[in-house]
């Protein structure tokens, strides 16, 4: 890639390692990029760095904030003894948008995966055990329908039910939209499983 | 989008303001930048402020850069009689990774587009023909085979034909590799006038 000049290609070459971003696209931006007004890359550049410089983990919850509680931790508005463990941030944030869930949530980061050599010691499991000691009610799993978030879920469930607090899961089926034709046997299977009476 | 935390939030709407990027790339995108190793963020965040600081367009050519004259115009073994007419740096760079093309170029930024009120004026068309009262052998059309690009090299056929000077325009046909069923029947069409006896 010598047909642009060295700071061009540097760009290029930054765009094409970030995930999804491929060869053809980092081009596409990096020409945006420099066709874009001075001010709006400053804010882009200043935007990545700051972010990147003052994300820390909330101290309740375990997800990516910039506060030392986040945002939904500290609302005390919303229910604090209903906890959902999910994945990793972007998961939390999908629940939230439903903007019907008013309980809070505990972050794992990451799902036990035996293939990948994550253990319940890689994710965040004893901060979850250690926050239940407080009140808790309710713990709602809502880790992946994946093979890694079934066996978390499995693990969870059985580190907590001998504690007395309820433990539930998620429902797994048929997605709202989706066309019977289209969908795998095992959902197929889990939708039947999970049959409720009308 | 009050589920993250403002800098979190910041990055993903700068990020998503970005050409192709939607919001559930953003946000991946933002994710993986919050887990990157804080150098290889600095890195980025510099890439972009200094590529956008530094570059310029090519005195000779026009292309975008950040030295004086591009590295492909500074280039002593290349044919300086021949120029190549592109829309963009980008196609510039199509033909450059051919690695067959041994002339130089020229940088229009843009095409003439009656609907989009750019006019001859708007694209770097005066810049050509001044170019041109220095010796040049051929000038090569290779805008594109829009119906911009076919505007653009209409015109500038018309405009440096008086001055005795090669002009010639890239074939237009069936691509390499492509399949006729497939193939809508402009381009067939095309293909068919611009047949050569074998």
């Amino acid at each position: 890639m010598d047909y642009y000049s060295k700071q061009i290609n540097r760009l290029v070459s930054e765009l094409a390692s970030l995930p999804g971003i491929g060869a053809k696209s980092a081009q596409r931006l990096a020409f945006h990029i420099l066709n874009m007004p001075t001010e709006n890359v400053e804010q882009l550049s200043v935007a990545i760095l700051e972010a990147r410089n003052h994300v820390c983990y909330c101290k309740e919850c375990f997800t990516l904030t910039d506060d030392e509680i986040c945002p939904i931790c500290a609302n005390q508005e919303r229910d604090h003894d209903t906890i959902m463990v999910v994945e990793n941030s972007r998961d939390l944030a999908a629940y939230e948008k439903t903007g019907k869930y008013t309980g809070v949530y505990h972050v794992l980061h990451g799902a036990i995966s035996p293939m990948l050599g994550i253990g319940p010691g890689d994710i965040r499991l004893k901060e979850l055990l250690q926050r239940l000691q407080k009140d808790a009610a309710e713990v709602i799993i809502a880790t992946n329908s994946s093979l890694e978030g079934e066996t978390t879920a499995m693990y969870i469930s059985k580190l907590i039910k001998p504690t007395g607090i309820k433990v539930t899961r998620i429902a797994s089926g048929v997605p709202v939209g989706g066309d019977l034709e289209y969908i795998d046997e095992v959902t197929l299977l889990r939708a039947l499983e999970g049959r409720r009476v009308l």
